[in-house]
């Protein structure tokens, strides 16, 4: 009697250990911890141009954000959601006066790009299933060493980009 | 008599006139009327990107310098001066805040690239012979329509560029 007991018990703890595991990987599959982007792509610098915008606040930067041959085809021809394999690139300088230029204008109004901040490059590299449980898109920072930002930073990418979930999380727009 | 006087008279007005004329091209080969280009290079929004810039004054833009491949070249390469056929073209967008990106950073902090202003693109085109009375580039501006800028506003341009004369009359410096 004690050796069934034993057994019933031994299944019983051997289900439940089970079930938890199943229950346990379901879980991590809905809220899997985001995979970032360690190296910087290929070829970047010769990509081409999706927009520039201009940061104050923080960041006082003034950057380019450009696009592969797969990002800029979706871009031009307006159909989202990006294919795999579209990545998309930012690049940011501090945003300095021109000194050289004012003179030129008679007036202090240009702004150029200057050195590269520690947020100087990053990017979006589309995987839907490398990268799904952050919307299909992966996310990488770089210095311009080339060395990755921390991931505490990294992890605040896909949560702000969640606002433009109907544009494929891509704020950027193209400009003509 | 008369019929002498009457042909060195003739000889003399004849030979003032050609003189003259030999002078007056000396003098227009020394201050040549500045060429401007009249037609939008082909496929520049596929070029390369130079670097960025942010005008204030009474401009309020923001631009992008892209280069074709000879200029992304020589720029890269850091050998003055660029060759014929180099071409460096500047597309200007009006200077706005995205509403969208302050929402999400939670301050007044973003600006993009708006519609194009009249000037929304330039151009320096780079032949030595052709373009030279205005140190070998010729200069267009167009605007959304493609309408060439007027001449007024291009009589403008080489004056300016003069200042930067050691740096073959190109403003724009290459940002990596």
């Amino acid at each position: 009697m004690r050796r069934i007991i034993f057994l019933l018990v031994a299944v019983a703890t051997l289900a439940g250990v089970v079930g938890f595991t199943a229950t346990a990987s379901r879980h991590a599959a809905d809220e899997a911890a985001p995979i970032f982007v360690k190296e910087i792509p290929a070829g970047y610098r010769d990509w081409r141009l999706v927009s520039v915008a201009h940061e104050e606040g923080n960041l006082k930067d003034i950057r380019a954000i450009l696009g592969n041959d797969s990002a800029i085809d979706t871009y031009r021809e307006g159909k989202l959601p990006f294919p795999d394999g579209a990545i998309i690139g930012r690049i940011a300088w501090s945003h300095v006066p021109s000194e050289e230029n004012n003179k030129v204008f008679g007036r202090e109004q240009s702004f150029v790009a200057g050195a590269e901040p520690p947020w100087y490059l990053q990017f979006m590299v589309k995987d839907s299933k490398k990268y799904a449980a952050t919307g299909g898109w992966g996310y990488a920072q770089f210095d311009k060493d080339g060395k990755p930002g921390p991931e505490s930073d990294l992890k605040k990418c896909f949560p702000c980009h969640q606002a433009i979930k109907d544009r494929d999380f891509v704020f950027t727009r193209y400009t003509p």
